[in-house]
Formats: C-alpha cells, structure tokens, sequence
C-alpha cells in the first residue's frame, strides 16, 4: 500500500495564454484531480456559472471571508480581487486528493510560501504577439482591459523562473498532454511517497 | 526559442519488474528518446540482437574498454560485467537529446554522481509474491538463477528511496504512460530550460 498525502497543483499564466481551457480539458482527463473554485469579486462572463468556475461574491462578502482568515492566498488582478479557500485545500490534501488551483502570479507566489510542496506550473503563449491576438479574439474584452491584461502579461511573463514547470502552449493538445503529465509524474516521485511501502520490502 | 540540455534519465528495477518491456515500449512511443547500449560480457538471450539489445563481448574486450576509460559506469550483476559507454551519453547530452538508460542498482548511483541532473526512476512489480511468480515464467532462466535473481531484488527493492520516481509495474499501459509522463514533464522543468528564453521575455 503506498499511501501519499494530497497534492496542490498550482497553475498560473498571463491572460489570454489559455489556461483555462488547459484547466478544463486536464480535469476531463484525471477526473479524480479535485478542483479550487476561487471566490471573486469580478462580475461573470456570459458563460461563467457560480460555484463552478467561480464562486461569484461581493466586496462586502469577500471583506468578511477575509476577516474570518478563510483564504488561504488572496489578491487583487485587474482592479479585481481574488481568493482561495483554505478548507477546501486542507480537506483535499488530508483526504490524500490531489487539487488544481488556478490563480494569479501573487496567489502561487504566496501558497509557495505556506505549501512548499506544491507543484507550480506556469503557462505561456508562444510569443506576446501570439498572446496579443488571442486577447483581441477574445471577444468579450473591452479595448482598454486588452491592453492593460497585455502591460501585466508583459510583466508576468519574466516570473516563469519562479515556477517548477513551463508550458509554452502552442497547441492545446501538446500543452494538455503535459499539464497531465506533470501530473501522472508527481504522483509517482520518491518525495511524495510515505515513509514506508510494507508491501515492497517485507522480507518475509 | 528554448533550448536545454539533453537529460539522462536512468531507469533500474530488480529483475522481473517488466523493466525491458516498460523501455521498449517509451521507446516506441518517444522515438526521438536515445537509447544507451548496455556492454556485456553476458551470453545473449535467444531473442537479443547485438548492438541493439546490448553490445556483447568478451572478458577480454571489457577489461580493454575498462582500461581505455571508455566507461562512464560499469558493475558485476549476477557474476556478468555490464558498462555504459561515456562517449554515448556525452554526445547524446550535448546535442540536446534525452537519453534512456536501462542499468542496475550500482550503475545507477555511479551516474548520479557523475550527473547530478540525471532522472533516476526505479521499476518495481506490485509485490515480491509477485515478482517470483515473474520469474518463474520467465522460461530462459534456470531454478538457481532465479533463486539468485529473486535475493538480489529483495535487496534492491530497499533502495527505491535513492530514485527520484517510483512507478510500480500493477499493469503495463498505466506503468508505460507513467514513464513516459516523466520524461514529458522532466522536459517542462524550469530547472532545465536554458537561463534565457528571449521571445518570451521580449519587451519590444
């Protein structure tokens, strides 16, 4: 029996460099890999739900789960803020399930510091003129939010040293092939593995 | 443009851990993944091919590769020499391409102080009940060597900790896709990529 404690899978990226869509086809894939869904102030998109891709609040509900110390990393992107629960990710990682968060540069920089065994995985597009274009596709994006989701992906882009692995997604199905990948792979490092596999090295 | 070093990923398993049939078949489905042929002063199984499943040879040609310092490991395994060649491993790690390594325990450890960076991954079958029983069907081998092959496992099995991934063999297409996830996210490793990555980080 090897028995292993739960594993955050953290994954970050400028904008428009399709994370989401990354997210969403890897959790198709390993549907046991459990899932954060951030609170946020921000308004939905037309094709968001609350409770699935986010869980939707207002300035005044954020401020009081902040105050009861319910995040376990918070931050403001795009005059928005965010959050991510620290019972959800308590509860995964003590059932021994593994759990992928999607969240901004500062949140991973400050679970990094809570759960130095987390993975961070970092995506980018293959070029910032390939990431300016996929903005301006996105049709939902006013003029003014494209270029200021632009300057911050400018800058967010020099952060992906701060991460354990780089997808530069050129093609979704290679860039989700290795999102699973670093998946299946952490799961089998010596590192995560208790301390003892009875099985393996009874001598009996 | 990223570019990176070629990494040597190193995969050991006491015998009857499927470990053959597990290389074969990443090789198959990486095929840019060099291999490194084993030298050994073993006979060939009736199957092996010289040259592609190992490089056969005698005493005498072993102590003279020994001696020209054309090893960059070499260990007795069940009472054969067994080597790697350094040329094999420096040409393939300078041009870029990762290279699979199947060798034993002792070679093992030699090559990752030698190579730091190497990947070392360890192949176990899911118990030693099991592991027998493997043996046992493996024809070719005779009742002594098996007992022989089956105490040597027992030993190696205890060195699992001195990998840094540990894929056990429960069914031979989760354990293939395992291996190959951990050479398809070995090669996402920020650790790994060269220190500049300028499309990326391009202001202009």
């Amino acid at each position: 029996m090897i028995r292993r404690r739960g594993t955050l899978f953290v994954v970050s990226a400028p904008s428009g460099a399709g994370k989401t869509t990354l997210c969403a086809e890897v959790r198709r894939l390993i549907p046991e890999l459990a899932y954060s869904v951030s609170v946020t102030t921000r308004a939905p998109r037309p094709s968001e739900i609350d409770g699935t891709h986010f869980s939707f609040v207002t300035e005044k509900q954020f401020d009081e789960l902040l105050n009861a110390g319910a995040f376990a990393e918070q931050a403001l992107v795009h005059g928005h803020r965010y959050g991510t629960r620290a019972a959800t990710l308590e509860a995964a990682l003590n059932a021994g399930t593994d759990i992928l968060l999607d969240i901004d540069t500062q949140g991973a920089a400050t679970l990094r510091k809570k759960y130095a065994e987390a993975v961070l995985i970092f995506i980018v597009a293959p070029s910032l003129a390939e990431l300016e274009q996929r903005l301006r596709e996105r049709r939902s994006d006013a003029a003014g939010e494209i270029a200021r989701r632009l300057a911050r992906a400018r800058e967010e882009v020099a952060m992906w040293r701060s991460y354990d692995y780089l997808i530069v997604n050129r093609d979704v199905k290679d860039a989700v092939e290795q999102l699973a990948a670093v998946i299946t792979a952490e799961r089998c490092r010596t590192a995560r593995l208790a301390l003892r596999i009875p099985d393996l090295e009874d001598k009996n």
